[in-house]
């Protein structure tokens, strides 16, 4: 087990990485697996192998990974499924650390063949203590590696961050990066476990835990065979890096599917909720959930309490968020007396001056909003702030001018926001803030408001204390 | 009553607009409002009203609306409170049809001053039949006619469509047209009713049934005076076009500030839930699920049954569409056998070949996929089809050839898709694709499943028999 763990640390900062099966076909998997590694600017040697070729994108190409006379760390396997045993053997005999083996049908095909050759390739790498992700995967991508290791070139479109994915399901993987995009969340790792040969979900947590690029864990599952394993991996390591599941197969069309899909019986959704609970697992309801509350992990603080200020350009998403807080255990709290004071200084009665704030008369005023925004975060009864700005033609500058104080005001409260405009308007002030660490943005208030319950969740369930420097409350 | 009704539509169709406190500094409302009506495009006369200008926006400008000689079908209203009533009362006497009250200032201040200028403009507009959208609201666009009256000159960018947005938020209104520019849905009018003079959404319910380019109504609310009323106007148009709420202020917290925002109390969560259910509207729980389930209605067709074929290029999307279905009453259902046959000839047994389908194998291969479609399209215990697809480089072209075949397929049962691909590879496929009627789009799995069965809900609700041309059983 300890060898298997440092073997999947070496396959994902591999040295030199063999592709088995590469090709110059676009209709071959292995042309596709080339493209990722070239083209994601994997800095380490790339060993194409394949007996038909002597070069391969413009790589000389082996015939064997035998022919190659120096260390192979990973090799990524795309080659029909009866090839599979006789490779491995000769990746186990060179003291390969590592395969991503991508080649499908083996114990989830109906023929029993398939079973008996997925125990046949188990117990070649299990007796050399190889890794192995897969079979019946799309690959794995580590960002901060510069590795893609898939067969999805466009993964490496993604920004490196802090978030690893951990996945049953290519299509979801694909569905969730493919959201990243748009969301700009950004990964530290991407995995489809595929079948799982001897890398679970709870190998996979022992290693991300220990990963420094990591900080948050999401991942996706349809079924697994040993759900205990997992759930005692988890637990082994709470309080350690927050662990955010999104599970499929709670119904029962789905949990025959799954049965197919991953040779795993998805098994009883209300006996996996309750043992995810126990174990200081967030549970998200879908796929969306799932990046929204990964992307506010990856780079939020977490609040320290359920005390919510909701500061608002507009009072209709104040009362969005408003509901959403109050039905998910986040609470509107009263101000101190001396921030009423302050935000009564810069609105007019005619606006919501109280908790949710509706900034609407200030909505032309950086200035104000900035102070309105600085004594919510000095307010002890306020441990999170919701920021909800939707642009108007009349208010066109006021994030450029807002953000110049939100970078610059380092608050230890999460900031989670919704500041929306016309695509291409507010875009680039957005990530701006973002990067910044400033806030967290999501496209509506509610997401914005579920995500900083999921947030409170964590602390609630897990008691992070963290370092909170608190603010000087410099308005009293 | 009818009047009112009458003048409703002439404001939306008015030949001639005053924008009365009309600008030429941004720093004004009334700079925007012009920018608006000058810049979306309005066909008809623009007469800018404001007593220190010759000459706005490259237009002769009028010391007030009596200067002008002509008729004057709508006027918009950007003036501070205490000179509204004058400027009502010049409106009246002129035959203006309908005003756009941008000021606010009303009964939703706390000052009691506010209810009593309220009263006294409500009682000049009623003694003449004018028809009063607002006060403090943002306006009204409607976008057949190049008509936006509001103060948000962006609202214009948005695609000419079928879906009638009524909302008593601007900030919700803005909301849901950005989000709508991204998700390309399209509207025909888009309404900020604001504190309600006289036209409230009962009103807005009984023109919206009769406006021929509105096919859905989607509705957000605060709070109400009149509940009965506006569902006694809804039930009177039962069965007529699908009119979808979302309703917030149903905490503590936003109860009490939907008060001060609109000037009504939210109420009673539960009784308004009934009361939408028993009136036959769709309830959407958040911004985003409005608009999802406002544009497939806007442009798909309903299914006549609960029967779902999951149709998915990857196993993950399918099972988390399937369990959505499940727990919202969709049927998952079994293929006819001529349909099975049909889909066993092109998938292997690897694959999930029953319902829901994992398409996987055949990813490369757009014929088969095609023959899939049209096999399920064709059985008769299929109602609808969810077509679930995330791009990977080896299946690039894929959406090119099945385009083909889905815009020249002509299927009288909906499809609801999740196609999803990195930023800018598929969008011009997917755009052709919901502007054909092939398909409504949705960026994941889950949102596609629950609008669907929103569709079906309605359906089942309202009994909608439509006119369902069933397809021949070509396969069998």
């Amino acid at each position: 087990m300890n060898l298997i763990h440092a073997n999947i640390e070496t396959m994902f900062n591999p040295e030199t990485v063999a592709v088995i099966g590469a090709s110059d076909n676009p209709s071959k998997l292995g042309f596709h697996v080339m493209k990722s590694l070239v083209n994601g600017g994997f800095p380490g040697k790339i060993i194409p192998v394949n007996p038909g070729s002597h070069k391969i994108w413009g790589l000389k190409a082996y015939r064997s990974i035998n022919d190659y006379t120096a260390r192979i760390d990973l090799a990524i396997v795309v080659i029909p499924a009866k090839l599979v045993p006789g490779v491995f053997t000769e990746c186990a005999e060179k003291g390969v650390k590592g395969i991503v083996l991508i080649t499908a049908g083996f114990k989830e095909i109906d023929d029993p063949a398939g079973a008996t050759l997925h125990k046949k390739i188990a117990d070649i790498v299990d007796a050399a203590g190889v890794a192995v992700i897969g079979p019946n995967t799309f690959g794995m991508i580590n960002f901060h590696a510069n590795l893609n290791a898939s067969f999805t070139p466009e993964f490496s479109l993604l920004k490196k961050g802090k978030i690893a994915l951990v996945s049953q399901s290519g299509g979801i993987s694909h569905l969730l990066g493919f959201l990243a995009m748009r969301a700009d969340a950004r990964f530290s790792k991407i995995i489809g476990l595929g079948n799982r040969l001897n890398v679970d979900f709870a190998e996979i947590i022992d290693y991300l835990m220990d990963d420094s690029d990591t900080n948050v864990i999401m991942l996706y599952m349809e079924g697994i065979d040993h759900p205990n394993r997992f759930i005692k991996e988890v637990k082994k390591h709470k309080n350690q890096k927050p662990v955010i599941i999104y599970k499929t197969g709670n119904s029962e069309k789905s949990d025959q599917a799954a049965k197919s899909h991953t040779g795993s019986l998805a098994g009883k959704h209300e006996i996996y909720q309750g043992a995810f609970k126990q174990a200081g697992i967030i549970i998200s309801e879908n796929a969306e959930s799932l990046l929204d509350t990964a992307k506010a992990f990856g780079s939020s603080e977490i609040p320290q309490g359920p005390g919510v200020a909701i500061l608002s350009g507009q009072a209709g998403p104040a009362l969005a968020a408003c509901d959403v807080c109050e039905a998910c255990g986040l609470k509107i709290v009263s101000f101190e007396q001396c921030t009423q004071q302050r935000i009564n200084e810069y609105l007019p009665p005619l606006a919501l001056r109280t908790n949710p704030v509706d900034m609407g008369p200030a909505w032309y005023n950086a200035p104000a909003q900035s102070a309105i925004i600085r004594a919510a975060m000095n307010d002890s009864n306020v441990n999170a702030i919701l920021l909800l700005i939707m642009f108007a033609s009349a208010n066109a500058n006021l994030l450029t001018d807002l953000s110049k104080f939100l970078t610059k005001f380092k608050q230890s409260k999460p900031i989670i926001s919704c500041i929306l405009a016309p695509p291409g308007i507010w875009d680039d002030d957005i990530r701006r803030l973002e990067e910044s660490g400033a806030l967290v943005n999501y496209p509506t208030p509610e997401q914005a408001a579920k995500t900083m319950a999921a947030l409170w969740e964590y602390n609630k369930r897990n008691k992070v204390t963290g370092q909170v420097d608190r603010l000087k409350t410099e308005n009293c």
